[in-house]
């Protein structure tokens, strides 16, 4: 063997499942009080010089003993290589060997070994590298414990300014957080809302968060914070926050030095500035660019970076779609290299289909980073399933032309199009206190696979959620042997601490995979993927968007608006129904928002034969009689899909029934109870969009089209989050 | 001419429209104080000798001149006749005559011969008489005004004490009502609820009947009174009600005295006694008998009746479905000649489906009526679309067997089968304040039909249905030259007071009726027909009952007990769901109630295998694996029934949307809104039932069957009558 090689001798180990659920489940256990069994290994030879050891490569080495696969060999090298392919997080695989250049490389390469064991692909794989440098999840945590857009409890960061002392429970929750996030290839977290506290930079606050990264870092996460622009003001007692002002420069260097003092490797700074009432730049009439380069400029010297978000409008009459990009095009250039404009993946926020950003790719001279959304804020919280790999794939795919044809949004984000030294991507964390994690049992597969398309963002979603699926379902033999009554006691309603057994194991096991795929992958993959055109279809097909019901963002809305009500804020704003027609006209006879695109996206969106009908209505404004490519009317195609999307709900009920046997029974009865809420809100939105289009249009719904059940001036009085929820 | 016979010369009439509800239009409008413009008659010549004069004739007369239908021939005699064939009320057709006995004969036979004009049916009818000599509405209304199971508003009779002096609305909304009653035959009301009040026989309370009663007489019907048989003790001041002691009967003997000074031709008492709480001759050691005998006799010099209710049963724990034959059964032969039984159509309680009481000819030597309930108490209410007239013809028309085959409820009931010289048929009212008087707009088809039942008891509920809708619907050429936007004001959301004429109209007229048959008349049937044992289906399947929510008896409650509830308030006690299996053992190796009914009945319900499946779950407490005749277990069939009622609900919305065109607007959208609730509600009733008993059976659902989409834990917890309905 060669110095840097180390041969695990592993011969039968008694296994714990591998996965991300599977590392969920084992390690949730740990946060829970629930430990699995200490893995009963045989004999293992285990060879690692003393000059090697670093805590990242002890996590490896557990990962191998906890996740082992295969029964028939037990012997697997890690190699330290200086392979020019391989960037410094990147590693290559061959069957019994793992080669990275770092540490950290190795346990990305660890979890990929393991995976491909569980999941049968091949065990060669030349290199891989991540496609983003820095792969984060940002956390809508506020100190008070409560988590914005969170559906899964309370934040694992924070509990209020009275328990800033980190627990050991704490310590271990975060433990479990990083694993979780390093077998996915995440590497770094924002700890905190974007709608920052300004209290988040005071020395208790400070402390937790060092806490919090050295419990991180062994899994290669580097710690971030999201940061008030008006902190020197609040916190600091400082009458400006001007960031031209050299008392603030001041503060904000000692304050920088202060962060670093405790967290010495820290990342850096997000900063929402001059958005939806929070304070910018453009409060003391300076600009974003000369806002984001002071920090940059203090953060420079410790290899920080600030993470600028583009997420800005005004509540005026121009396009709120237009409007970051009107904002930041002009500013190219001007930013300094360790600042990187991160954009959300549509022009709006988040919608269950948007078209990508304009800003992709047109920002050339300054590094524009994706945020995508994990938490499921406008596609069914934590009560439906919605797989958003494919929505995340459908935007990192499209094609923005910026340097022609093949410039994808992925193209143009990860420095390959345009010569961007910081890459990065981020995922708004769906990540709470409950018990499994997500909230909805399905939803882990959302975290799983911003990690996946972070780490390779020319990955298939499909691909991943099948990848998922075998993770977290499939019956091991592993688990055949570990789980018997007597070592499993009751898992408390908590589907996330126990491994997905069902009863029917022995057979399964004894048929091998095959049943299983047949009977379990095959229809719940094919569920998962349709699960996110079923919620558009039923929410907002062919374009619309925003028809939320005011603030809460589950609910219908379509009709809602009120004296004195900020009009972008409002669904009739982004649908602008009326009795000719249905959409918002962004072509060059409306808004003009298609010029933001290059040719020929610009010519193809501008021309409603063109135009994706999937994104039709998003770009015209077009006659409730205008014929669709299936030769039916706008508005019985808008009837056929809201009507599609509820037969899909339905449909979902009986897929998840016809895998029963297949899946542990808490985690069955909770998603079927889940899918139950999915098809009876799916109704609600179906009868609300509907019923409230056709007081509009009064146009009769297709003879066969099965009719709402819901009174319209009902519906407009309820609480959908609510409804026929007591 | 004969003497007794008058032309009446009937040159161009401008038509009101004639029918039930067309009565309901025309009438309703005097009440809504919407009258339609009179009747502009070009010429008509009467003739009529003023020794013939009578109020009925004039009403026949008028009914004539407003409904006349045939625009070629305006020359109709009335005539009087001894023909033996025609009993007192009878009459006979032919065309351009209507032969009668009497003049209320004549009345009857004028509406006859409108109605057939109208539906086209021949007008050659050799005789009809009534099958029932008293054919009564029971209203069950209360001096506050409130209604018991009433649906469509408050009482038409009351108003509270402070009230009792009639007004000239109140007057006229009486003639209304007795009119449409008479256009359908029926000749007696009971004015107050059976849970009577002593105040009843009050004497503003006796004044305020006899008001009534004035109004009614012209239209033949006759005036009876609800009584509680503690009146005595609780309005007169004795100690005691016993109807063997003297003073109780001196005290009734003036009492009734008193009532014939009011009202002269008042037909008699319903009483409701030792049921439910109320007091009777129970309680003071006497029996049923001898109870109803003091009054029959005191009421005899009068030739009034008393109608005495078999609705009793206890809260012991023998068979509810057994108690009220226990009871009367050995009484049979003591009850004087102008008593009669009142048996409900079933042995419980007016669900949904029951098999007929067996009472029905097991009192062979003593009269015996029916009580149907027109009000949807256990039917939807006045949400719920149910055409009841296909329950009560299959009640009429079981075969009771008391003398062998063809001894139906019907022949046992109407004097055919036992030498009854007094008969009756009841019907529960479901009559209100409401404009449209009934609540549901389809729900005056059930006081048509029950009408139409009670004159002929072998009548066809189909034909009845479609006679319904023919008056109702059908576009006449006077409704197209009457109705100008200028005579006829908004109705202000009151479909009953506006004739349903649609916007098609000109072109519908054009095509005469056939259009109208296929496009509207034939589904609208359809549904109609098909709408109670939709609703059996969604409530409670192959004789399933009383799965109601405790009092309300409107949603799903098939869960509800409670410590110290009496058990036979429970639906428990009626489905009996255990692990083994469904349905209450009334078969000889349970409670044995098969023995209340005759051979080869007996034989028939006691065996599963030749029990009908409509009455399975009635008469047998059966395994859910047990065989169904499609070869489905009982389980899978009670799902699939539950589901089929369900979809059969929705496919009612497609019905009803299709024939927009054909109603007038109000109606269509009031009976759209009505129907979108139903389809909610049977989802609910699907839902509730069918995931109760899944979680005492723990069977899977049907693998293709829709699923429920409300959680059990949270249907429980909701009051249904406002579920959903904010």
């Amino acid at each position: 063997m060669s110095p840097k090689s180390y041969s695990l001798f592993l011969s039968f180990l008694k296994m714990l499942i591998f996965s991300a659920l599977g590392l969920f489940v084992l390690q949730a256990r740990a946060v829970g009080k629930l430990w699995l069994p200490e893995s009963a290994v045989a004999s293992v030879e285990v060879s690692m010089p003393a000059w090697e050891k670093s805590p990242g490569l002890d996590l490896a080495k557990q990962a191998l003993m906890d996740g082992w696969q295969d029964h028939e060999n037990s012997d697997i090298k890690l190699k330290i290589s200086r392979d020019k392919r391989l960037s410094d997080e990147g590693y290559s695989l061959s069957p019994g060997c793992i080669t990275a250049k770092t540490h950290q490389g190795l346990l990305y390469g660890v979890y990929e070994y393991l995976r491909r064991q569980q999941t049968g692909a091949t065990l060669d794989l030349p290199f891989s590298n991540p496609s983003y440098q820095r792969r984060l999840l940002n956390h809508w945590d506020n100190l008070d414990g409560s988590v914005e857009r969170g559906y899964a409890g309370r934040s694992i960061f924070w509990k209020g300014k009275q328990s800033m002392e980190p627990t050991a429970e704490d310590r271990e929750r975060w433990r479990v957080y990083a694993a979780i996030n390093a077998s996915v290839g995440i590497n770094g977290a924002v700890l905190n809302n974007v709608n920052a506290s300004p209290e988040m930079l005071s020395l208790p606050v400070l402390k937790r968060a060092a806490a919090i990264a050295s419990e991180l870092r062994p899994y290669g996460i580097v710690t971030y914070l999201s940061i008030n622009f008006s902190t020197p003001i609040s916190l600091g007692g400082l009458k400006t926050a001007d960031p031209l002002e050299p008392e603030v420069v001041d503060w904000w260097r000692a304050k920088i030095s202060e962060i670093y003092s405790l967290i010495p490797d820290f990342g850096g700074f997000l900063v929402k500035a001059s958005s939806e009432g929070l304070p910018g730049p453009g409060d003391f009439g300076r600009s974003h660019a000369e806002g984001a380069n002071m920090l940059a400029g203090l953060l420079k010297p410790y290899q920080g970076i600030v993470m600028w978000r583009a997420f800005i409008y005004k509540p005026d009459n121009s396009d709120r779609a237009k409007q970051a990009y009107e904002e930041f095009q002009p500013l190219d250039g001007q930013f300094s290299d360790n600042v990187i404009i991160q954009v959300k993946n549509g022009p709006i926020d988040f919608q269950p289909r948007e078209p990508f950003s304009p800003l992709f790719g047109a920002l050339q001279k300054t590094a524009v980073m994706p945020e995508l959304q994990i938490t499921q804020e406008y596609l069914g919280q934590e009560h439906q399933l919605a797989f958003l790999g494919g929505l995340w794939e459908e935007c990192l795919q499209s094609d923005t032309y910026q340097r022609g044809a093949g410039s994808t949004v992925a193209r143009c984000t990860d420095g390959s199009l345009f010569n961007q030294s910081l890459t990065a991507i981020a995922g708004v964390s769906n990540i709470g206190t409950d018990n499994n994690w997500c909230g909805h049992p399905f939803a882990a597969a959302n975290w799983y696979a911003f990690g996946r398309l972070a780490w390779d963002n020319s990955a298939s979603a499909s691909e991943i959620a099948k990848e998922w699926l075998i993770l977290t379902f499939k019956p091991t033999q592993a688990s055949e042997k570990n789980l018997t009554s007597d070592e499993h006691p009751s898992s408390e309603g908590n589907p996330g601490t126990e491994p997905n057994r069902s009863p029917k194991e022995d057979t399964a096991l004894k048929h091998a995979g095959e049943e299983w795929e047949k009977e379990f992958l095959q229809p719940v993959l094919s569920m998962m993927l349709k699960s996110r055109e079923a919620m558009v279809n039923y929410m907002m097909p062919l374009g619309l968007h925003h028809l939320f019901a005011l603030d809460h963002h589950y609910g219908p809305g379509p009709w809602y608006d009120a004296p004195g009500q900020r009009k972008d804020w409002t669904p009739p704003y982004y649908h602008q129904a009326d009795a000719y027609g249905l959409g918002f006209d962004r072509s060059s006879r409306g808004s003009n928002a298609v010029a933001q695109y290059r040719e020929p996206l610009r010519s193809q969106f501008n021309n409603p034969a063109t135009c994706p009908e999937n994104l039709l209505l998003w770009f015209h404004h077009l006659p409730w009689e205008h014929r669709l490519q299936n030769g039916l009317s706008l508005w019985e195609e808008v009837c056929r899909r809201y009507d599609a999307g509820l037969q899909e709900a339905r449909r979902f009920q009986l897929v998840w029934d016809s895998v029963e046997s297949w899946v542990n029974s808490e985690v069955f009865l909770r998603v079927q109870a889940k899918l139950r809420r999915q098809a009876r809100d799916a109704q609600v939105w179906k009868d609300a969009c509907l019923l409230y289009f056709q007081s509009i249009n009064q146009l009769p719904f297709p003879e066969d089209m099965e009719r709402p059940v819901h009174d319209l001036e009902v519906l407009k009085k309820t609480d959908m989050r609510h409804y026929m929820n007591q």
